[in-house]
């Protein structure tokens, strides 16, 4: 009994541990810009996809793979590849939009001395396919888990990430030698930066804003808002 | 100058504080039993929920919409939703998996005292399709990762988070009216909870065990692995 009650407040966070877990989740950048030129070293890449490792997965299958890019060609490529991308983005938009758009700084493919390209093995026996009769997305949903506490973590160590979906994926497939069935779920860019924004650069800048998180949650019917509602016990 | 040296030490994180964030992704567990059965209240559900839409989503649309489930005879009917998916995916088992799987507990569906259905909106036009040109798959991403900000500040609040996927998702959008074109990307027990196991279920069960991180990944081609890698100065 003493030892259950012990185990137990072993595992409750105190308020410091839980502001810390807050503080990162709102401070986190997507950061395109302000990359320092040092290198990530390897202990330290480890750790953070170490915390990208330790995500759910689905019947834990772990279907994670990553592809670290330091060389500065196939960064440039990269770069490329994203040049042509943009301009096909671009024309999609019209008048003030498209004037707005072509302003954004959107990647920081050649100042982030690493890339991380990450990917998902849906083709893996591992877990059995437990959970993936119904929902087979759930394989990718579990690498985007990996994402976000590789990001989590990167931001408490000061590293700053971001995602760059202006891609041609299959290029870049080719490009670094990934077997043809690997989806490419992120291409991001990592290293050390200069600093974090106070809030997000597409709201700095104008392009979006916030909503309230209220708007979006309804309970037990999509048509019933929670304003109102009250837990039944 | 010296402004500029304060407002980077602000952004620094001190070791305890990033030994919290590591604390929550290691500690973080899929939680199939135990949970209490006292009910969410509203303000810390909805901290948790701004958790989850601190985020980040491709430009910025914010695509993740949330239903409460709390209604008994809702829940009662997602379980027997589970109940049929289940009966189907065990059929895929033979002998000795398909007696393993049997003994496998796989949801909390009926005990904890809310659900949390977790949709995308893949259709929004907020973020004005930035992103989505070359990668439309990023808005469910988008909504994976908001889920496992949510889940880690579950974890930091002592609240239990389960991912059920053995569920047919168009029958659950049915119940909850949720119109056709969002996607379900989650369907999620959510509680309190008496305690978080030590290690994820299905490896203590035997039914899967841990991949070493470094086997996951390259650099620079999928052919080439990390060891013996050095960054690039």
């Amino acid at each position: 009994m003493v030892e259950s009650v012990i185990t137990k407040r072993k595992s409750v966070f105190t308020q410091d541990e839980k502001d810390a877990v807050y503080r990162a989740i709102r401070e986190r950048r997507d950061v395109r810009s302000g990359y320092l030129l040092r290198s990530l070293e390897n202990d330290i890449l480890l750790r953070l996809l170490n915390a990208a490792h330790m995500a759910p997965s689905v019947g834990l299958m772990q279907p994670w793979r990553f592809v670290v890019v330091r060389d500065a060609g196939l960064r440039a490529a990269v770069h490329d590849n994203f040049l042509c991308a943009n301009r096909k983005a671009a024309v999609s938009y019209t008048a003030e939009r498209h004037a707005a758009y072509a302003q954004l700084k959107l990647e920081a493919l050649l100042d982030a001395p690493q890339h991380l390209c990450v990917l998902c093995d849906a083709m893996s026996e591992r877990g059995h396919g437990l959970g993936r009769n119904s929902m087979p997305q759930t394989a990718a949903y579990s690498v985007a888990c990996a994402i976000q506490n590789l990001w989590l973590a990167a931001r408490a160590e000061g590293i700053g990430v971001g995602w760059v979906s202006i891609i041609d994926p299959a290029a870049v497939k080719t490009l670094l030698n990934i077997p043809s069935h690997l989806e490419l779920v992120a291409y991001l860019c990592l290293g050390y930066v200069e600093s974090f924004s106070d809030v997000p650069d597409l709201e700095r800048d104008g392009w979006e804003h916030r909503e309230e998180i209220v708007s979006l949650v309804k309970v037990d019917s999509y048509d019933r808002p929670l304003s109102g509602a009250e837990p039944c016990q």
